[in-house]
């Protein structure tokens, strides 16, 4: 390991001398460095911080009294210790208008959804009062409206009723649900408490568009039984499935009360939120828009008591507020297996959708939402909810959006929602009975429109076509085969395209931009030049056992191609292969082996290898593996342009 | 797009006039280059060429007569026929002896290797027979010795007799061999045609070398059976059974003759290894040491009959050439599917170990070997194989090391060897019937001695820890648990770490190294300073929807620890933040939201955002989601220099 600081003034009056070159700056003496050689455990340590403790957690916890070190423990769980200190009568104000205005969203939507996961509608109402208590005490997100989502409610309920029949078996039915909400808390909850939440990064945005997508437009598919007062309805949830199932039931004919009800409020609902979409400040009109219509309609029914001719009512409603349920939970059995592959599934899936609704709103108003605190909130609120008679929640999207808009400013709107709910709970749930189905398929449509986001997917169309594909992959396998088949594909493409993007990295071929010292890729600057018997290629990518070979072999071909056109156009032979390894950031024991064997190939063809500018990982584990011996100090530059000046032939730099 | 080319003098002379300073090749006139955009198909058949045609196949087709194109095919196909013109008498004399060198060391191999899977001895001979054939008509590779491998006939009868039990249904159990052998075939044949290859680089090269050693030490545990003559064993592999079934049989006695002969003659073996090891010129001491072993004990045995004194003995061998077997596969019932499952995971080894031994020889003599050939080879072989009487064969390291040094030319000494077991089966296997296990066991322990390669465990070591954890686990899961879970923790390590390679790509802060133009990492140069009010950070990874947030976070990150030492110190506060992005090889929608909200938190901190040296793919994608005009296109520079240039305070700069 040669440093040559000290020769720096040398070098320096060196490169005086020869002012009026366009070659000043080089020769400067500077040498690549090994980095300090680093201990197995600095090494692991410092692994296993960048991979669970990017965050830098404890960095507060430094230099602290043991009090305030129990308090700042207290307060990571609960931030709500943190926060609550500084929480304003004004910022009361905000939340209470958006706790109220997702209160009257809500309602509607959960009852709505419950019917979606094929549970009794005051399930749904009750995930919407102990579950937002719990995150408004844990959570990290200021935005987020807790409470049943769409896309959860459609795959839960594909899952569980695969395994019991609701309509024969509701208890065993609910009691599943419930065991999977209870695994559904327990995945997320471990996911924090471990800091494993890199792992939901693994699913593509592209993916997940379309998974999106595809869902809302199953779900607003299964809502045309509702709205058209279908009796026979079909099961499965694929396109052909449903369609087929509607159009043998137009034929036996429909109900026309039930569709005059749904229709005229579905033009009463997509009308409101017209208006919304045309006028920011007046996004309430849609926002109470649906409790409206359920309240009227609900009335209307009563009144004219349309049910016995024929209009289909929620009818399963309980009043009072969530009972116990830990004793429903399956505790053994071979529906403990079956929730907790269900629960696994959907509290992955909930993670997903809660983080990034809370990462959304966070980047809206500059705040960082913290990925462990989030899952443990979630993780304990659905824990907590599994035994008190709720299902699975996560963050709702619809709900969230109107929150931040109605000018919320911490959790308590979702208190503020809770408490709307349990006084529904308590002395209005008895009229819900009269609710007919079709308005519920209404709202339920009008809040899925909004879920297929072609904005979104008209941009990846156009800034990369390979993600589009993941994006219709997903989208069209929940459309023609299921959610769960959709999630699988939209998980597969995300992990395929992982894994082929670090098996075939890009390597580029470099030239010089004439009077400089930079070396640009030559596809990209057609006015970079080639230098005379000198090849440049740059490496794209750190080189690990996935891609050693491969990159082995490109650079190889790269050559064969270069050699093919001297012979054509009868130019000098390449004499030096410097490879740029700037942005290769790691290299492995394979990587090594394949420069190994791509030195022996340039051997063989009287080429000298040079390298340039390796990190300090690589360096030092180039050296490790005596790969510096081999190839020789001399042949290792901090820039292709010092290998350059060095090797060149004189006549074909154009100075 | 602003394209400056043309004012390139002008900034030549611009430069020339500050002739002196050491700044005058910057401000050279060069912008970022949108390179051109590539419609969808173009860009989809882009990518598939470098994924699944990464060797160019069809370069030589190119303007070709249709005869000539036919031969070229058929020579793809065989590539026998394209070497077989230019065969030469010398080659041939170098191929018989190496041919004659293997064909004594796979005897006595086939034997053992065949009862490590359970199967009749014989079966482990025509496995040497046909197979060798089928791959040297469609083989790359000229030094693979083919035939039964030691650790997949470990494999393979560990995974078979989870489903049949080999002592009391050993006709179904070979019919399972068969099939899964059939499938082994078609999954190799499948992925070579449909050029998956790249899928067998997944497996990293650390975790098969704790594989390999902890398959080696497996199957030596195993032969204590053989070597110590226990005639009750355990059916388990791992070394806590082993130990224990060896220490009680211990104490009933085992017998001493069998112990007598084994101990001879490993002793005798280990030291015509440790004599080949010392002079390479003898190696054929310790190649043909276990069949002249074979043949002494064979006659020993038979002439004191000591196989009546308790020694056991092969007994279960058969004269003649390989039967068919078709009519043996299992072509349904619930045996096809079991089959199926072992053949794909059997396959998928054999094909590891082949490319492996292929690639190593083929490095060492510099020829090339065509991955995807080779799959078809090795599964067509393996087809054929099925349906003659053969099990699983791939490339067996022992043998492949000694034809080289044998001075194999090609893949003839494949077709002498197989020549000399067919004589073998039709002359002699009766006499066979008197080889006493004993010898067997010796002869696999001295062979898988060298599986365990602690010189390649040593250097991983030095130079990847984490690596060197990988290879622990495989070696660990494969002793203490099965071979199948410690190639389930092979499989798991390796895609794992590409996982989390993804997940957390590296960051560097930059500085300027003094009285240049170069920035590079300072904590690799801390030579190199930082300049005053700038902060540069280079992302070495491409940014994806798995890194995306990580990397905002961790830029964010880099920026709150340089405000607190500019408190500590006074220092000016950072007013830009350049972002290097040469090592960024690609984005994606996920990665452009993530600058996005990293210029909107930037913007709160009023800090400018300034990219330099974006890629041709990034600027496209940052060009196609309007990113470039978001941020402006004067923020985006070819190089940190120019933007330093362009921003820093003119007092900052050391010139």
């Amino acid at each position: 390991m040669s440093r040559t600081m000290s020769g720096g003034s040398e070098d320096f009056n060196g490169n005086i001398s020869r002012t009026g070159s366009h070659r000043q700056t080089d020769h400067h003496g500077y040498k690549v460095r090994f980095p300090p050689a680093k201990g197995l455990f600095t090494e692991l340590a410092e692994g296993v911080k960048e991979t669970f403790f990017a965050n830098d957690p404890l960095r507060e916890y430094k230099d602290q009294p043991r009090s305030k070190k129990l308090w700042l423990s207290l307060a990571h769980l609960f931030p709500v210790l943190d926060w609550a200190r500084s929480y304003t009568f004004g910022m009361f104000k905000g939340d209470f208008v958006a706790g109220l205005t997702i209160a009257s969203l809500c309602i509607p939507q959960d009852i709505g959804y419950a019917k979606l996961a094929f549970l009794p509608a005051h399930v749904g109402l009750y995930s919407s009062f102990v579950p937002p208590l719990v995150y408004a005490a844990m959570g990290t997100s200021r935005d987020i409206a807790i409470g049943p989502a769409a896309v959860l409610s459609l795959l839960l309920g594909t899952l569980l009723q695969e395994e019991i029949n609701p309509a024969t078996n509701p208890h065993e039915y609910s009691r599943l649900a419930f065991t999977a909400t209870f695994f559904a808390g327990i995945t997320q909850a471990m996911l924090g408490f471990f800091r494993l939440g890199f792992i939901i990064e693994f699913l593509s945005h592209a993916a997940i568009v379309g998974f999106m997508a595809g869902a809302a437009i199953t779900i607003g598919l299964q809502q045309l039984k509702g709205f058209l007062g279908i009796a026979k309805f079909t099961k499965k949830s694929d396109i052909i499935s449903v369609m087929e199932s509607v159009w043998g039931n137009v034929h036996h004919g429909c109900n026309w009360q039930t569709i005059l009800i749904g229709a005229s409020f579905l033009a009463f609902l997509l009308t409101t939120k017209y208006i919304a979409k045309k006028n920011k400040k007046l996004f309430w009109v849609s926002a109470i828009a649906p409790l409206i219509s359920l309240i009227v309609s609900t009335f209307c029914v009563f009144i004219t008591r349309a049910d016995k001719q024929g209009v289909a009512i929620v009818k399963d409603i309980k009043e009072g507020i969530n009972p116990p349920s830990f004793h429903l939970i399956y505790w053994s059995g071979p529906y403990l297996a079956k929730g907790f592959r269900i629960g696994v599934v959907a509290g992955m899936v909930g993670l997903t959708e809660a983080i990034a609704i809370g990462r959304t709103f966070a980047a809206m108003k500059d705040y960082q939402i913290d990925g462990n605190k989030e899952m443990l909130a979630l993780g304990t609120m659905n824990i907590v909810g599994s035994m008190t008679s709720c299902y699975v929640g996560t963050g709702s999207m619809s709900r969230s959006a109107v929150n931040y808009m109605a000018g919320c400013k911490t959790a308590i709107s979702n208190v503020v929602m809770a408490i709307v709910v349990m006084l529904t709970l308590l002395l209005v749930t008895p009229l819900f009975k009269y609710t007919p189905n079709a308005i519920l398929a209404s709202i339920i449509i009008m809040i899925v429109v909004s879920l297929v986001d072609y904005e979104t997917a008209y941009l990846i169309w156009k800034v990369d076509k390979m993600d589009f594909m993941a994006l219709l992959g997903a989208f069209f396998g929940v459309v023609f085969a299921s959610v769960e088949h959709g999630l699988l594909i939209a998980v597969a493409i995300s992990l395929g395209k992982i894994l082929l993007q670090v098996t075939r990295p890009r390597t580029a071929l470099l030239g010089n931009l004439p009077r400089t010292t930079i070396y640009t890729n030559v596809e990209q600057y057609p006015e970079a030049s080639k230098v005379p018997g000198v090849m440049i290629v740059r490496v794209d990518s750190a080189i690990y056992f996935t891609n050693s070979n491969y990159v082995k072999e490109r650079i190889l071909r790269w050559l064969r191609d270069e050699e093919e056109q001297q012979q054509e156009q009868k130019l000098s032979k390449t004499e030096f292969l410097i490879v740029e390894l700037s942005p290769v950031t790691d290299i492995d024991t394979s990587g090594i082996h394949a420069l190994e064997e791509l030195l022996k190939a340039l051997e063989k063809r009287k080429i000298q290898l040079i390298l340039a500018n390796p990190g300090p990982a690589v360096i030092q584990k180039l050296r490790s593996a005596k790969f510096t011996d081999l190839i020789g100090d001399d042949k290792i530059f901090l820039s292709v342009d010092d290998a350059v000046k060095k090797f060149a032939p004189k006549s074909a730099l154009n100075v």
